[in-house]
Formats: C-alpha cells, sequence, structure tokens
C-alpha cells in the first residue's frame, strides 16, 4: 500500500451549511478554517491523517460542468510525496490543470478517465 | 456518530480499468462484482464496513452533468435504517431520483446543495 485516501473534498456554494448537515450524519466536529472560506471537518478526538476520510466543505463559482463536485485527496504511506508522485505517473496518472498556481505543495492528478484527484505532501504512517 | 462513509462511489466508462488503477493506487483488492459490471474495490483483509472507505467503479453511460461522478455512501452505526433515515431526513436531506427502480434496498438522497448520497441498509459497528 503506498497511498490512503485521506480526505474528500466537496465544491459548495455555502460550506457553512453543508459542514453542519455533514457533522451531523458523520457525527464529525470542526478541524479547521482556510482562508478561502474552506472548513474541514473529520472523527473528533483524531482529526486529519485516521483511517477515516475528513470532509473538505470548499466554496467554490466554478461554472465547469465536467469538474468534479467532489474529488479524493490521497497521502503516501511508505515513501515521500516526490516518489509517490513518479508512482503514480507511472501508474497512468496525468497532471491535471484545475486552476492551480503551481506554487501548492499538493500535486492534481487525473485517473485514467480524467478524474481529478490530489497527492498531498504528509506522508501518513501505515495503519 | 450515527452513520459511517463505506463507500465512494465512482460513474466510469470502464471500470476494469479504473479498478486496475485505484487498485494500485491504495493498495486495494477486488472484494466483489456486480450484474451491472461494477467493481468493488478495498482494503486486503478488511473487506466492506472497515474504517477505510471501499471504491466502486460503477459502469455509467448517464450524460447528465449535474449528476455527480463520485458520491458519498453511508451506513448507519448505532440505529438501524428507518431510524436513520428519518433523522438524515429531519437534518434536511431530500429524497433524490437518479433513475432508481425504488425496490433498491438502500436510499437516495440529497444534501442540502442537491449532492447525491445513499444510506445503505447494512449497520455498522461503531469504531
Amino acid at each position: 500500500m503506498a497511498c490512503r485516501i485521506s480526505e474528500l473534498v466537496l465544491d459548495c456554494a455555502d460550506a457553512e451549511r453543508l459542514a453542519a448537515f455533514w457533522s451531523e450524519v458523520l457525527g464529525y466536529v470542526e478541524l479547521g478554517r482556510e482562508d478561502d472560506g474552506s472548513i474541514e471537518i473529520g472523527p473528533p478526538g483524531v482529526g486529519f491523517g485516521g483511517p477515516r476520510p475528513t470532509l473538505v466543505l470548499s466554496p467554490s463559482s466554478d461554472p465547469r460542468p465536467e469538474r468534479l463536485r467532489l474529488h479524493i485527496d490521497v497521502n503516501a504511506t511508505d515513501r515521500d510525496q516526490d516518489a509517490e508522485l513518479e508512482r503514480l505517473l507511472a501508474l497512468g496518472a496525468k497532471p491535471a490543470d484545475v486552476g492551480q498556481t503551481g506554487t501548492e505543495n499538493w500535486h492534481v492528478l487525473a485517473d485514467p478517465e480524467g478524474n481529478e484527484f490530489c497527492l498531498l505532501r504528509k506522508r501518513l504512517q501505515p495503519l
């Protein structure tokens, strides 16, 4: 095993509203907020990096219908980000442009059918 | 906590291809196949119902752009499906029509922004 699903990211209009809804559905608590208005919720007492994925409600007004509103973020568990990026590209992942600046500390990729997902930087402990 | 994310379901053109790709990315193994051609992959030795969500590659030719290609499935952990359905509707979830027959053993719902998710039947043990 080389990656774990760490987060699900849902583009939305009203992050507060969906964070409240999904927190109640899943018994999650707020883990943090970003300057862009995104809200991350996850299992209480565990936070980011546990076996259960967190959910990031990400405000977006992106009108592109082909963009996935919900995507997967993965983290390497047995190597660092650079080595895992090489492995993913060799598997058939392609770099994807979703408007990122290029200075982010994550990589935006697409699976063989173009479904966007991100490889985050932090290396997680294997389960 | 009343629900856990049990599966992610990704509509796709070629389930074999994506099952192979995502199995390599995540270190998952095939857990099962359905008559509709969908393939479920998940953590080896754990299967469905563990803390890490499984991934279901579901063949689809649905052209509706508003339909989420990736959606969340949840299972109740501290009550049965009927009681959890009542709770989700009270929270603001709405029944959604994605072409289901009505004889399925799961419920198709939408969150307050219309993102479709499903409440499955099986009650999972709390973590």
